[in-house]
This record gives C-alpha cells, sequence and structure tokens, in this order.
C-alpha cells in the first residue's frame, strides 16, 4: 500500500510551482494489484488530483482502491466536491496520507465518504504528504505566506570577500536548485541592499517554471530605476517601503508598472511582520527570502522564517571584513541563539545544502 | 578476508594518542577461518603489532596467515625488525594493506618475506589504512606535522557573539570528540588573542588519553603569567615568539618551566612555516590548531593546514562584529579561495561535523 501512496506523492510534486496558493495532491487508483488511473493537481483552479485519476482512469473504477495525498474536498469551491465524484465512482476503498489542513473542512470529506459506505484509512506516509504541503498547511491555517530564507556560503561562513565578489560561491548544481526552489514559491523577497550592490534579475531561469513576485524590501526608497528588478518585466515586482520613500519616487516606480507598497515602521525599516501579513492578504502563500545579511537578521530576529537553507561551498576565503549570511546587531549570547531543527542535508557535487526548520 | 583487515585495523585504532610519531598498526592470524592471534602496537618504543599478536597467539600458528595493516618492518629500530620474526614464527601468507611510506624503507620488508618464500598480498583495504596513518605518513616523509585545523561555529559562520560569548556553541557530544582528537595529536595550536580572551587549559579532559603538547603562538610576548596554560601543569607549554618578546618575559617564563622558542618574523609575526619546521625537528608529529580566526587565516593562508574540522552547531546568532572562524585580511576573489576536498560528514545529535582535506 506504501507503495501507491509515494507513487501519488511522486506524482503531486509534479504541480510544484503552479498549484500555490492550493495544495499540491497526488491519487492513484488500484485494482486487483495494478495502478489502473493517475492523477494530480496539475495548476491553480484546475481539477483535482481524484478527478484526474478517476478521468485518466483505464478501466471500470468500481470496487477499486483510492489513494490520494489530501483529504477529498466536500466543498464547491473553483472545481465540484471531489468527494462527490469518488462516490459516483464506486470506488471502495479510500487511503488518505493527511486531512485537510483547514480546521473548518478538515475531516467533513473523510465523514461524508464514510457516510457513503467507504472504507476510508488515513495517516499512511503522513508525514511525507505534510512535508509536500508544508506551505499549504501554514497559509490555510495562519492566513500568512510561508518564509524560506536562504544563503550561499563558504565553508567558513562568508557570502561574499572583502572586495565584494560572490560570483560564484556555490556550484551549478546548487545554483540549479535554488532555481527550482525560486520556481516553487510565489514570492522571492530581497533586501535594497543586494540590489544596489548585484543588481540580479530574481528570475527563474529554468523551462517549466513560472517566475515568483519579487517583492524588494526599500525602506528608504533607494533603488535605482534602472534596476533589473525594474526593467526586467519577465516578473512583477512589488517595492515594500515606508513613508520615508518621497512622494515622486512612489510616483517613478508606479510610472514603470511596479507595485509600490507602504508598511509601517519599525526601528525606521519596513515592519516585516506587516509586510508578511500584507503579502499574505495579497494571496502570496510563500516567499523565498535572498537577502543579505542585514534583511536576513531582520527577518530571523522578527520571527517570519519558517525554514532556512544553507548552501555551503568547500571554499575557504577568510576576512573579517568578508560579509557573512546572517549580520545585523546579533544576538548577545549563545543561549538566546535562534535554532534550528529537523535538518536534512543534500550534496550537489561538492557542495552541501543544510535544509531545517526554525524552532518556534 | 576483508573482514580480517578490518579487524587489524580495528585494532590499529586503539593505539591514538600512545605510538606517536611512530604508526598506528594492527595484526590478526587466522589459520582455519578462525582469529587465532590479535595486536596492536600499543605505545610509542613498544612491540609492534604483528610481535604481539604472534605473542598472543592461541595456538600454532605455522601455516596461517598474517593480516597487518602496514608493510612489517626489516630494519632495527626500537624493537628487533618484524619481518624476522614472521618468517621465523612459520606464517605462510600475508596480506599487508599498506606498504611503508618511508620511501628509504618501502618494499623491502615485503621483498624479505618473499624471499623467504612466503605468499605477500599487498593492498587490501589500502585507503582505510592509509587515513589512519595520514599522520604517520607526512611525518616520515616530509619530517614536518600534519596540521589539523579545528573550529566550532553555529551554522551563519559565528565562533563567538558579539559580546564575546561562545561557551557553548557546540554540543556535549562535539565537544567529546574534539577531546578526542586533542588525545590523538602530539601538540595542540592556540593564538594568543584565545588565551587572553578565553584563558583556556587546552588539556584533554578523557581518561586513557595522554594531554598534548601546548603551543601558543605569542609574537609580542603578551601572555600573563598567570594563564590557565602556564600554571596548569598537567601538560607541557611551548610559547612560539619572536625577537619582540623582551628578554625579562622570556626569563619570566622559563623560570615557570615554560619552554620559549623564537621563531623568524613573516610580516611581524611568527614565521607559521618555520614554526611548523621546528616543532618537526622536536619530533612533533601532528598538531591540532584551535585558534581564533586570526591564528586560522595565518595558518591556512601560510598553506601549512592539512585537514580541517568544522563543527556547526544549528543555531544561528547574526552580528556583523561577532567573530567568524577564518578572519585575517581574507581572499579578495572567489576563484583564488582555498579548497576543500574529500569531506566526510559526522553528526553529533543536532550538531554536524565537516571534515575534509586542504587541496594543496
Amino acid at each position: 500500500m506504501e507503495k501507491y501512496m509515494k507513487r501519488a506523492l511522486q506524482l503531486a510534486k509534479l504541480g510544484v510551482g503552479h498549484t500555490n496558493p492550493n495544495p499540491l495532491v497526488g491519487a492513484v487508483i488500484v485494482k486487483d494489484g495494478r495502478i489502473i488511473g493517475e492523477g494530480y493537481h496539475e495548476y491553480y483552479g484546475g481539477p483535482h488530483a481524484e478527478v484526474n485519476a478517476l478521468k485518466n482512469a483505464k478501466e471500470d473504477v468500481s470496487g477499486a482502491t483510492l489513494y490520494v495525498t489530501l483529504e477529498p474536498c466536500c466543498h464547491h469551491g473553483k472545481t465540484p466536491p471531489c468527494v462527490d465524484a469518488v462516490i459516483k465512482s464506486g470506488i471502495k476503498n479510500v487511503f488518505i496520507a493527511m486531512e485537510d489542513p483547514n480546521e473548518l473542512v478538515a475531516g467533513k470529506g473523510i465523514k461524508k465518504l464514510k457516510e457513503a459506505g467507504l472504507n476510508v484509512y488515513t495517516g499512511l506516509l503522513k508525514d511525507e504528504a505534510e512535508k509536500l504541503n508544508e506551505v499549504f498547511i501554514k497559509y490555510i491555517t495562519s492566513r500568512e505566506p510561508y518564509v524560506i530564507l536562504k544563503s550561499a556560503m563558504t565553508i567558513d561562513g562568508k557570502i561574499s570577500t572583502f572586495t565584494g565578489d560572490s560570483k560564484w560561491i556555490t556550484n551549478e548544481k546548487s545554483r540549479e536548485h535554488v532555481h527550482k526552489v525560486r520556481g516553487s514559491v510565489m514570492a522571492i523577497m530581497a533586501g535594497i541592499n543586494t540590489v544596489i550592490k548585484d543588481n540580479p534579475h530574481l528570475t527563474v531561469r529554468l523551462q517549466g517554471y513560472k517566475n515568483p513576485l519579487r517583492v524588494i524590501v526599500d525602506s528608504h526608497g533607494r533603488i535605482p530605476l534602472d534596476a533589473n528588478v525594474i526593467i526586467d518585466k519577465s516578473a512583477k515586482t512589488l517595492i515594500a517601503t515606508t513613508d520615508m520613500m518621497p512622494h515622486d519616487k512612489v510616483k517613478a516606480l508606479k510610472d514603470l508598472g511596479v507595485d509600490v507598497v507602504t508598511i509601517e515602521k519599525k526601528d525606521n525599516k519596513v515592519h516585516l511582520k506587516k509586510l508578511i501579513h500584507t503579502l499574505g492578504k495579497k494571496g502570496i502563500d510563500s516567499i523565498l527570502i535572498e537577502g543579505g545579511g542585514t534583511l536576513n537578521y531582520s527577518a530571523l530576529k522578527e520571527g517570519i522564517v519558517d525554514k532556512v537553507m544553507f548552501y555551503i561551498a568547500l571554499k575557504i576565503i577568510g576576512g573579517s571584513n568578508s560579509l557573512t549570511p546572517v549580520e545585523g546587531d546579533g544576538i548577545a549570547l549563545i543561549k538566546d541563539a535562534i535554532m534550528v531543527e529537523k535538518i536534512d542535508i543534500k550534496k550537489f557535487d561538492d557542495d552541501i545544502l543544510i535544509e531545517g526548520y526554525i524552532k518556534k
């Protein structure tokens, strides 16, 4: 049974970057020990995984078993309720990896299936399903985006030499992986220092992925009007600023088709918690922070970060004036450090990726 | 056959910290598929592994097979040649993991065994044997000590907060592992800044290990006479300085039983390459550098480091004024970075150890 749910999880992943802010879901229909139908949630607003699996079934599904990574919906949203389709199809058994995390609906789909006489089993590969939909789970329960902080550093903890050189610390495989992560989120966030220093495009240079919204945190309105994030129109840009940005700069940016959002201040900077909240209201379910040390520290200190990804290259550059991944004022005592847990280590040739979750 | 050589390697490791500057060697005697004798090189100047295995054999070894991790010696050193003992014992087959790396003797032991009619096979688990004796291999071929650089840092690359707090970044298991590494080398090296700031003892707080020599790099003679490395007599201390140390300070230190060695200057600091050379001449085969960022950078820049060990705690402290594992001037361009290769990743509960070799 586990192998069918694994297959369903695999299918779910095919939707990465296209279903947000809706979940990734995969479904497999099994009869007499053979897979007779497969489907997944392919894009936002499109048919759900169960419906696709039923549609793709190569033979009669009556009496068959459905494996689905998320509890089937029982409400009319962008599509009719999946529960009805499943019941109508004649499927007899349903394995569900995880319940719908939305407290208002959780369990109702399962209840309806059971009432219709189907055998329902929940919890198969639940951890994997929850990890797959960590973004959706946070967003649907809090309406705040899931925030990932990414940094690429040398093994001695530097993100740039004292001369400002940072191209490239990590290798091609690591950078390609970063692009995949970019392609999986709805927004990329960078600080104004990074824009001024590196003038990045912050787009996804891989086929099959959409460009996320670029969010530039620019408290004073220092962004040059010819920055790549302004003139490269392959992705949208939002400038998060404060009332300290001059009015004519706001107007100039808006004239260039850039969204400018004024956020409350905290310590004379954009109040990041409020910004995250605002972005959540705009339907942004996930943000990848690719900032320098200053933005990274503010984000961590403010407690908005859910997950960290440190790409580590086997290089040493030293330098007391080199830049490091997290700077700002810093924490005074080790006992008050921000803790990372549940880490996973991946290797990209010689590079190492350590990813983990911020202990809340 | 591999399992017997593995056992021999295991036995060899029991000598860690006690055989320097001689090698770690293990030996196993096998007859009719049973191990009938085991031995290892237990301490410097003591009987060799082969001789111990023969001595410990529970039955007649004639016709048996010997597995030994290093080519048996054929010269009179502190003990008579092992080759003669092996030949005399009636052993018929000899598996040798690696040749003696000393160019002057390499292969002679093997040749003598073959001439006596024994079957000799070399190269079984050679890589493992070479890793086990990486210190010995360097020292016997260059007469320079093998240098390991160790640092304990947060995942954002800090070794101390901006207030100077560093106790403890890593967990107990990591720190115990550091003590084992200390116990395996002949000298620990620290910079004067570390001594002034942390006042460490630099001793091994584990049973069964000897305290290595403490080498303090103190170019100007700033060491306080009541520093723990001076007054704690459980380990010997050598102060590596330059002609910039005042004569009365030299005398005061010597009166306290501390060895003071004056080394040539480079950039107004102790010339580390010359220091290493001097320590090699004194019979020191291995050094663990536990410096701060300044000494670490100098050591790496001078090219004296063979191996690095970064203990990484899953903590984030940030801070543009926090200290980092490698500081100094730093390298200007990423393309000129010092490269680390052949890494190995270990976990100590939540801590991660990344160890690797400096690409020469």
